[in-house]
């Protein structure tokens, strides 16, 4: 069973919108767990502080490195990767949260304060990854996101009714536009090809506007789809096999 | 007061982690708020649901456009921007939170599902914006990053105690690394520089850190330093006046 352990001050915040949806029912199902340690449980003097002044100065306080390596050491680590959420961390991507979900799961250590010492990262072998260019008030909503993207792979999480083989990043282009009823919304209307039954013509109108919206939206994926070459249009036919829940053979 | 409005089938999963530390003290101290309203309760058949079929064809299900045109409709607009959290959005980055904490909130539109129809954006000006190059399994946890990400910056939240002038991403770079005590962690010590009492030569070697890392871990934050020219270092001296909890002057 896939299984995240999350590190943090905030245990309380744990599952919260993770307990939601088909992401929560896996749980339920034995697909995945999640339990968390508190940080405040290993800290090594009478007040409970884990923190202490930045070295050198300046504002806010930096989360001590003999503490988070207390907490960190009594995770059995069971060849699970340590993260650690912050923006100064490598971009987390979708590759990421595939090749995270085919392991045995993650341990999330989820900062606060003005940061954490950067000793622990060699210390105990801490990635830093980072969701995305902004700063948050800590690590923890971070971790729900990287958790979320990585269970969703898991199988049997999504089921057999939804699909992750034609969604942004596949193939490393974005998704296409979906429609659905009604056909006329406000004088707009669903695309003619789309109502064609055309199953070929609706696939490589789909790859064209994947190509398009990529192009105009992403320039950085767009030049990368150029350097690694089209990917085949993958229509309707692909999608009917009854193995939408599976993962796309690579 | 800055007000964040989230349109989402899981209305129960707010505030969660988003009422924890500063960021959910500010409620209390009346500097931000939020509400959420339940897509279902906008559903206009006797089942309840707000989704159909994809048109041309695919697996899963689609959140129809008249529906969540009624629950955008619901929401007073009051000059906020409505956005829509999807990995086919523009990425959003701390340029971006800064200015969304400078104005009167934001409106938070949640897929679930395979998608939602693409007519809504067109015909409710909803702006698609991604938190990171990632899927989840809805727009929800993404809705508490970036708004986190917001609500930290508005001025009061974070306090006098922390200081957001010399995070990751201001400048261009990425954060300098941190220490606190002990001074020997394990047989790894504090760089000497940061214990020297050298104002000048801290924030000399702090500056070098940040570039080095950025350099290093970000190629792509790199080149738009070099191209936007380099930034002077801000030391010690810059942060003891006290105004630590205001907004850098741009």
């Amino acid at each position: 069973m896939w299984r995240a352990t999350v590190i943090t001050l905030y245990p309380e915040l744990f599952p919260g919108p993770l307990a939601a949806s088909v992401v929560g029912r896996g749980v339920g199902e034995g697909l995945w767990s999640l339990d968390s340690v508190n940080i405040r449980d290993f800290s090594n003097n009478p007040y409970g502080s884990v923190d202490d002044t930045p070295a050198g100065g300046g504002s806010g306080l930096v989360m001590r490195a003999d503490i988070l390596a207390a907490a960190l050491d009594s995770v059995p680590q069971e060849g699970r990767p340590r993260l650690c959420l912050t923006p100064r961390g490598a971009p987390f991507t979708q590759a990421h949260a595939r090749h995270l979900s085919r392991g045995p799961g993650l341990i999330a250590l989820c900062g606060r304060f003005e940061g954490i010492d950067e000793r622990i990262f060699a210390a105990r072998d801490v990635e830093e990854v980072s969701i995305g260019d902004f700063v948050m008030a800590g690590g923890e909503i971070a971790a729900m996101a990287l958790i979320e993207a990585c269970v969703r792979l898991i199988p049997g999480v999504l089921g057999s009714a939804s699909s992750t083989e034609e969604e942004s990043f596949e193939g490393g282009l974005l998704e296409y536009p979906q429609y659905t009823r009604p056909r006329d919304f406000e004088g707009r209307v669903i695309p003619d090809v789309l109502l064609s039954g055309d199953h070929q013509k609706i696939a490589e109108w789909r790859l064209k506007k994947r190509q398009e919206i990529t192009r105009a939206r992403r320039p950085d994926l767009w030049k990368r789809f150029l350097a690694d070459g089209p990917i085949r249009p993958t229509g309707q036919e692909t999608r009917s096999t009854g193995k939408n829940n599976k993962e796309p053979k690579r």
